[in-house]
């Protein structure tokens, strides 16, 4: 099969690798109808993370092929989106809502890779969801949002308590800041404010339900959102960066008491000063998003045409123009790329 | 009046100082019956943090001697319990549950002190609870904890969610991580394990309900917790220390989607490693406990005699020799000093 590979920092190539095969029981293996570049992908491009001849992606939308013998949920033909953390669905932290922390939880990126035409999924009923019938072409953007950027918005949101009456505010306007926008809208939020300085994230934040933009940054950033917010701060904050700035502005910017929901991958060297956050006493919660825990309700929702969080994406390529596609996203020529297969 | 004050680290007396009086119309002016030596009371006192001939203190329970004209909910003659943070009440902060963050807050022992024969208290309708009658003698030491250290490790408890079916991780042994043992066991939790290597705490720590101890520290003390819980960690953590250490602990002692809740005054120079935190995906919350929350329903549960948490307090002395009683908790000869006038 085809696959996007990284020999090294900044080098994106198309190769050949074997197919893959069902191994444990519990597997399936997918044919890729559509995956994406993500953000974190650029660590390893950039060369703050370490990267060797690596098959790329984590994020995915396909047809089953093959199943395992004790696969019940999937089965030939369905066609699926899965979460970018294998997880079995049955152990104690699966069903506490937390399949990102799953006792067998694997990361697609790091040994998987579904920048392919093909993928090998474990825990495949734990891991994947099917579609209630074959899609229409124009819903496969939103399915493969769902699969990360869509879902973890979602639990930014979530994790921040996003809600009917809540003012939220989201510090960063990235594929995954604004999917937190709209998340915070299906929520029901009654004010949400996102901070950016780019005008054409900042008009598709208004079309996921922004009603306020804040161009500063920092505490800068921060005294406008005490502005907007009678002084008192936002109940609700998704962090969407995960630099020391992004952090620092995201609990700032958040009330006594208020909730901050951080999925921004934290850079190394990241470091909370408790003496200071102690005394700002807010909840803080975040991590890898528990994507399978929202993917039922994300497909309905899509299905219904409620949402179109398809509309993040801003580049399609084919999957053999990959290395485009990570340039242009490095560039910031694009938020977020989709590859089509 | 007589008045402790620290002149500088390690140099307590006692002075006399003016009494106070009424300032603004919604302070009342209490006779303080009881106070204590609170382990943050240490901080100045070996130099940590500064200190210059400074009235202490910021526990305490009094009777209420004037009001001004605009206090509503005690009367002179009322035997009262105050909260460490002075809160208005009614401003929409306060409503929410946070009068620690309250917008009018002020810390207790910056610029008031309850170590004294008397204290101005401001906002007294939103820091001060009454008492259902003159308590008797017996539980003026329990109501003298509810203002501090058994609200803070009441709130830690709630901070952590704790509950039925819940396995409760308590890192400190000190007079809040006991309280935080004790309000775990209020709540329903199944199972309370105190991480404690000295003896009298460890059996005052069962006799507040813990069910198991953990003597080991650190890295061997969280490999410990997940013995204990089938390798997956506790479900809530309090961390009642405020070093980098035992933050650590805490959170590493915490099964992924947990609680970790934080009341251990975060010294200068505690940083979170959020490339690491952010892994761990935990629920972190904590700061100054919302003590005056939670004022009504401990005050109840002490009068009905519920709970004893008054059995923290090992060593009752007169106001006059507080300066021995600072000693004895510098050099841990004391958990907890009550100072009684």
């Amino acid at each position: 099969m085809r696959a996007v590979i990284m020999d090294a920092p900044g080098e994106v190539r198309i190769a050949d690798r074997e197919d893959p095969k069902i191994i444990d029981p519990t597997d399936a293996v997918i044919r890729i109808t559509a995956a994406c570049i993500c953000g974190s992908d650029l660590w390893p491009y950039r060369g703050v993370e370490e990267v060797d001849h690596t098959l790329m992606g984590h994020e995915y939308v396909g047809i089953v092929e093959e199943i395992g013998s004790a696969v019940q949920t999937v089965k030939p033909g369905d066609f699926v989106v899965g979460s970018f953390v294998i997880s079995c669905g049955v152990c104690e932290i699966c069903r506490s809502g937390y399949p990102s922390k799953c006792i067998h939880a694997e990361f697609v990126h790091a040994g998987i890779g579904t920048q392919a035409e093909k993928a090998r999924i474990p825990y495949a009923d734990g891991t994947l969801v099917a579609t209630p019938g074959q899609p229409d072409e124009d819903l496969i953007p939103s399915l493969l949002a769902a699969s990360d950027v869509l879902g973890t918005g979602w639990f930014a949101a979530d994790a921040a308590e996003a809600g009917p009456g809540k003012t939220v505010a989201v510090v960063g306007d990235g594929a995954v800041g604004l999917m937190g926008v709209l998340a915070a809208k299906q929520m029901g939020a009654e004010r949400i404010i996102a901070m950016s300085r780019h005008p054409e994230r900042q008009a598709l934040a208004r079309e996921f339900g922004a009603t306020d933009i804040v161009e500063e940054r920092g505490e800068e950033g921060v005294a406008r959102i005490k502005e907007l917010t009678g002084g008192l701060g936002a109940h609700s904050v998704i962090e969407a960066v995960g630099t020391q700035e992004s952090f620092m502005q995201a609990i700032h910017s958040a009330r006594g008491g208020g909730h901050v929901g951080f999925v921004g991958v934290a850079h190394e060297g990241v470091n909370l000063p408790m003496g200071e956050v102690f005394f700002a006493e807010v909840h803080l919660h975040g991590g890898p998003a528990p994507v399978r825990r929202y993917l039922p309700d994300l497909i309905q929702r899509i299905w219904k045409r409620e949402i179109n969080p398809g509309k993040v994406f801003d580049l399609t390529l084919p999957l053999e123009h990959a290395a485009e596609g990570y340039a242009a996203m490095d560039e910031r020529r694009a938020t977020k790329v989709l590859l089509s297969l």
